[in-house]
């Protein structure tokens, strides 16, 4: 029995997590929700996604644009076992009331506050966590990030101090309203965010985050220094540890990867080897070079391609709330498998 | 007996023209070659593409980088009937001389001057001035969309005087040193080189071109004005025209389709859909609501994809050369077909 | 007796037209006005200009803000012959009542339609045509350059057919929230507002403009192509032309000024030049070898400075509306000396 | 006597230097050299400055650019005591043998190796170092930023422990050719060579630094955190000590300063009021908001303006080779008087 699944939220997000979900073997797509027709909306016509009308939408609205759509949301909700609700911030904790009384579980993202969920959720980092879970929230693009590279340094060397400067992208590349275009932006509150989202999921972490606006789309890049507790001989064992993990994505000094701009060309060059489609890059981004160990102080650039990085997460919290895999490697390597992310 | 391909150059283009060619049930791909080793050398691997080096490059640099090549540019020219030549700027004409003593033809791309090959060529506009040649020239992507928009133009309604505005992107997605990064800069050379480069395709064509680099890497964007000699009777015919002809993408009102990043998220979106596997825009991009007739005045945008329009081009080019298809038609149905590139 | 004049918003326009006003000889600077706090708002204290707060701001506001206000606005205009309305688009028209009721008359800007106004305005172009009124609107930025050059144009050689394409700035450098980041957005509306804008001063002319936006915040790139009615004999006496007439500046090809990112160095070298206190290019900005003519058409490249170009153009509304001066060309020279502006 | 001065080199950091060297009572600007005509060599016949012609220039070449220049570089050096030398990295010491040879003193920029000359140089942090050398080195703008940073922070609190992010502009706002547009580059070098840099200054100081690249012109911005050894009581005490020191300018709430946008907004506006003539911001910028104390860790961000912050610092350094003042705070005094520099 295939767990039935419905994605509420069909943008950048969510039109990326019901493609890797119908991909799944053990899961079935039942239909996504869109507020609005447009090309996105076409989309999932064009995927042979069964389209449903939510929010303020209606379907005479889509009707007019052209897009036949299968019905409303509360028809799809009543077809599902859980939403992966894709859905712009603060929307998800307006909708849970709508998953609470259909009785269906649902899966949030991190621009939801934490408290939306029973937990918040890293697959490599506390996969065990979401077990048996009726609301689970997948963590945000930069916490992702983090909680992955805390997933390697953690249970190896034990982390005692964590700087995190993140170089945060503008806007996403399919979106032309929204600067700087020429500037720099400090996010004045200090530490950003993102330190205690990360305590979402290592409570202890002993982590600052302090963050920037950049007038680029591509990619986040985070700047770090960790002090380790019981340090690694040196930067190579370092540099093992990463390429040894699954979604780290390491480019050595030949490969000619100078910043984000090659990260994602070599993205999209991937696209179409073995079962990879889309030009994402759902790994961290780490480059060999820009590792170091001096000490016990660890030092790396890692870079997140904050479109697709949630989208494995998404499936493995699915996974994990209906107990799918026997563990977190399993879940992690059918999700990879399907979506062609492999280990560097 | 299909013909036997090489491409020589294996960047933004020459990788583009390889996937194409790969797929085209008349043609094998060989080959390909490239200077140096890097991550876009090891894409040919990953797709199966022997991988050749030419240039100044050895199999030992190659192999310093791990990546194995099949051999030496030499003994891929051995094993082919045409080179598709997807070297930067001027170094096909040198790379000719190459080809004339191994007895193999070659597609050059429109970085080079037009008297490197025996014609100028673009499906649309002139496909049968291709057929049967030794040395063809793809135009570039610019004039690429204005021949195309002269394919739909010139024959129904005849042109006399156009005038376009050339929004160039600075440089490639992938690459990271040019600039600008805030500024404009006019080519001060007036009428640019694309008026006269467009002539070698529709030689009495009256048309002044003007171009200016803005900070940007997307897609270029051409703002035209074309007095029609015999003006259609209205707007609506004139879109009717463009959407009528392959490779012409419109978007309409609803489609919430801005400018250029949605049409690269539209591009993006698509990739998987059918035959079509890239994020590529290869089609002129045309807004309905950007499209005017004012008596015999005509007004439109066009968006131009600058590193994928020439791939459908290029096959049609070896096509033309080889007498492979009936005519323009059934080459370029083949092609849109095995690429997914659909009309509007 | 000089013009009292009140400048009513104190953004990007209002606080560079107070420091023109400020040294004119013929008017006196009463105050200007604001209704937020700010380094802007403390720019006027710094500038010894009385601060007026307006629209919903309050003095304790501002003094919470440490900033000390000389009072209301409606005390302002108590004191005033004339305000320059410099506030956000739209906000004129709904000040223009509060003008009316104490008798003040007033200058407003393109951002507004132009039947606020008794007549569109630009020194070079209509300069009589404001005369005495009591209501001007100093056209907008893009409009104010076409004016300038259509004053060069249209009396010599008459026009039988412009187009231009604007190629506009998405934001200005002071400003982090607008973009686009990367990408060209095309204006659909064809033609663009500019065309009819600039017919509020030459009625007749045949103009048709376009307009996309491009991702950067120094200056708008007119592409220009003019059919002459009467031509000059050759490209050097439309050159000659444009550099004998106020308000342009030609950069030739030993200048070193490739695009507006030079242009705006240029600005930025000049300032305390002379009178030329700021870094801001008030000029049309021509390069000679942009500049061509081809038997009867005519084609050129102009920059235009969105945040300074109306400038002295406010100050010559105020001076024909109070008849200050006795013709078009004694108020054009006294506010070129007293700003810096010099022709080429 | 007046210390007789030449400036050798008149791009970005030459002219902004001259200017400020004219405005010294105990200093005269002999004349300035530049190797190419163009639009800055005019400037300095604008202002007044003498103009020779240095490297690979000719008189006839300036001739040719309409620029008549007072003589050739050695001419200039016959007639000065010292020289600052502002040419593009790694030419400043194929100089110095010239400056030897001469018998004159210089004073280097920091793209210059610190072996070049006796000491590196920054006012705030080590005046006396710069005492009566006969070749010394102002250090980089963002090594600058940092050391003046140092001198509030080390004396006071001592520092055990500093991490630095740089998030540096691309390229300078009148330059069109380098990138990126769109995109990230790390500097993969680990540390940074600012580190290093900096203890060319402040030999101990236990610093870390890591630099990112991104898509703008306007500032760098530094992301700080520092371990303090005696740390003050609280974020009010760290706020008060940036505030009170000399060339630091503090944002607070109420401003409206969201980015580097705004700041040099800020600093446009500043232009002519006092002493102030450019639109330049020669100090650290931090925001009051932007700093925060935990216990012993101070985190804050600083922008620095690459384009001017190192103006004041070679004034400074030749007052202090000449021993022109009684000591460090009356020589900041002096030059930030003639400047316009105020403290927050």
């Amino acid at each position: 029995m295939k767990v039935r699944i419905g994605v509420n939220g069909f943008g950048t997000i969510g039109k990326r997590v019901a493609d890797a979900i119908a991909r799944q073997p053990d899961m079935e797509l039942v239909g996504v929700a869109k507020t609005r027709p447009g090309f996105e909306a076409r989309r999932a016509i064009e995927r042979g996604y069964p389209l449903y009308v939510s929010g303020a939408g209606t379907p005479e609205k889509f009707a007019a644009a052209g897009t036949k759509v299968a019905g409303r949301f509360a028809e799809l909700l009543g077809q599902v076992d859980v939403v992966v609700d894709a859905t712009p911030e603060d929307i998800g904790r307006e909708n849970k009331a709508l998953y609470e009384k259909a009785g269906v579980r649902a899966v949030f993202q991190g621009g939801e506050e934490a408290d939306v969920a029973e937990a918040s959720f890293n697959a490599l980092a506390n996969y065990d966590a979401g077990r048996g879970k009726r609301f689970l929230r997948v963590v945000s693009c930069n916490t992702t990030g983090i909680a992955r590279a805390a997933a390697v340094l953690v249970p190896r060397w034990g982390v005692s101090r964590w700087d995190v400067t993140l170089v945060r992208r503008a806007t996403d590349p399919g979106e032309s309203k929204k600067g700087p275009v020429d500037g720099i932006v400090p996010t004045l509150e200090m530490p950003s965010h993102h330190g205690p989202d990360v305590r979402t999921i290592y409570p202890e972490l002993p982590i600052a985050t302090a963050a920037v606006v950049v007038p680029t789309t591509l990619m986040h890049v985070h700047v770090n220094h960790v002090r380790l507790t019981r340090p690694p001989a040196d930067t190579a064992e370092l540099v093992r540890a990463f390429a040894a993990t699954p979604r780290f994505q390491l480019f050595r000094a030949g490969d000619g990867v100078d910043g984000t701009p090659q990260v994602m060309e070599f993205a999209r060059d991937r696209a179409g080897v073995g079962s990879r489609l889309s030009g994402d890059m759902p790994e961290n981004v780490l480059w060999e070079r820009g590792v170091r160990l001096d000490g016990a102080d660890a030092y790396f650039f890692q870079a997140i391609h904050q479109e697709s990085i949630v989208v494995p997460e998404n499936v493995d919290a699915v996974r994990a709330m209906f107990d799918l895999a026997k563990d977190r490697d399993a879940s992690i390597a059918l999700t990879d498998r399907t979506l062609g992310i492999a280990r560097s």
